[in-house]
């Protein structure tokens, strides 16, 4: 192919690139014809199922994410996931409760934790919060629950504490009745995510960070789907009869 | 990732491959956060829009093909594109008239040709034909003609000879209005394909051979979008007054 324009040199790059690498992967797997038109089909399929950012997200994103963050002070981030949704409420008021139903079902948890930079204490860090409720299901998404419930965004206090007031996530499989979970189950694995908060993190001056909290003995850790846990994102669920309690802090890579 | 079960392993090598070129393409990139969902949002647009063959075709098949058959014996192969349809009209008497409609536009073509074997003569060839009109477009796809307009099937002769009666193809652009032309002018190139004839073979014994056929003098030639020409696929337009005649040899390869 011949350039006959001049463009954007990184947006030229990146779709270089991902020529290059299709290239690579085909090269490399010598299909015959109709393994190829297999694999068209199936691309197809996904494509047109919507299942694209499910898939690059699940598969690609975290192992890209880990490799980049392994060996660099501050939290590690772990991977957005399809069920980011901006313009979560704004919670005013200390201890932040998530908003839920009237009867939302689930353990009730207290949360609390620290953000601070790889340059010290820092106050007033912006923090979004977003999980599955005890369906295993997201609102905005597939949960019937009303919008926007259990998600919320909200600051950190001048020393860089905060405490919510939500319910325990549990595991969930990611979608198995489309091309995502024909590859998945192709490829021998099964579908589960172990149980998680997503959480992002932002303030100026600093790399924003999502990334999600994992807990101990959750029975699919070790072989999450989307391999998106790391050691230093497990914390410890503690009973507390009425309501269970777990800790993390985070910390913030300076820019 | 751990498997959980066993599975075909040439597709969970394709999985796994795929998977793997992905990785190594974003690892590359070091994409910030923005720009990996700009790539994901074009990927999602890109498969919504049902184009992932297209563009698969276009940009990746047709360069998989050339290094993978450069230095072999027989007639090179070119992508087979987006537009082939199985079960085209079987024309049963030589010489070979293409469907068209009574009023066909464009100038009348006399193609001849033989089809040999990298082991030497070959009879009875089941050859596959299918070529856009004079306004560039193809039947069963978008354009007003009748299903299977300029499309056909036939069998060559004892000596592996054929003569087929159509119109000229010209040149067109593959569509510019989705995803695939997004990239094709993001990345400097423009949309155009030489004219060319679809063409593909089968015979016993051999590999499946589907390559297309170009003219020499087409201005595209050079800059193909689709990266389809090759030296040995070139034949020349002969001007016979009423009609232009052009003639090309194929050899396929003995398996």
């Amino acid at each position: 192919m011949t350039k006959t324009s001049t463009t954007n040199p990184r947006v030229l790059g990146a779709y270089e690139g991902f020529v290059k690498h299709l290239k690579n992967f085909l090269d490399e797997q010598q299909f015959n014809h109709e393994e190829y038109t297999n694999f068209v089909k199936w691309a197809d399929r996904l494509g047109r199922s919507g299942e694209i950012p499910l898939f690059l997200d699940v598969f690609v994103e975290t192992h890209v994410l880990e490799s980049k963050y392994k060996d660099s002070p501050g939290t590690e981030p772990s991977l957005l996931g399809p069920y980011y949704e901006e313009n979560s409420p704004v919670l005013e008021k200390s201890p932040f409760v998530m908003p839920q139903r009237d009867d939302e079902p689930g353990d009730k948890l207290v949360f609390t934790g620290n953000v601070s930079s790889t340059n010290g204490p820092l106050a007033h860090t912006k923090v979004e919060w977003w999980q599955d409720d005890a369906d295993g299901l997201y609102s905005n998404y597939d949960s019937p629950a009303p919008d926007f419930n259990l998600r919320g965004q909200f600051v950190t206090d001048e020393n860089g504490d905060f405490e919510v007031h939500s319910i325990v996530p549990i595991p969930y499989q990611i979608p198995t009745d489309g091309p995502t979970g024909e590859f998945t189950f192709a490829a021998g694995y099964h579908a589960y995510r172990p149980a998680h908060i997503h959480i992002k993190f932002e303030h100026e001056g600093h790399e924003t960070l999502i990334t999600q909290v994992f807990f101990e003995g959750d029975k699919w850790l070790e072989t999450d789907v989307a391999g998106g846990v790391r050691e230093s994102l497990l914390t410890k669920l503690e009973d507390k009869g009425d309501h269970k309690e777990a800790s993390l802090n985070f910390v913030m890579r300076a820019e």
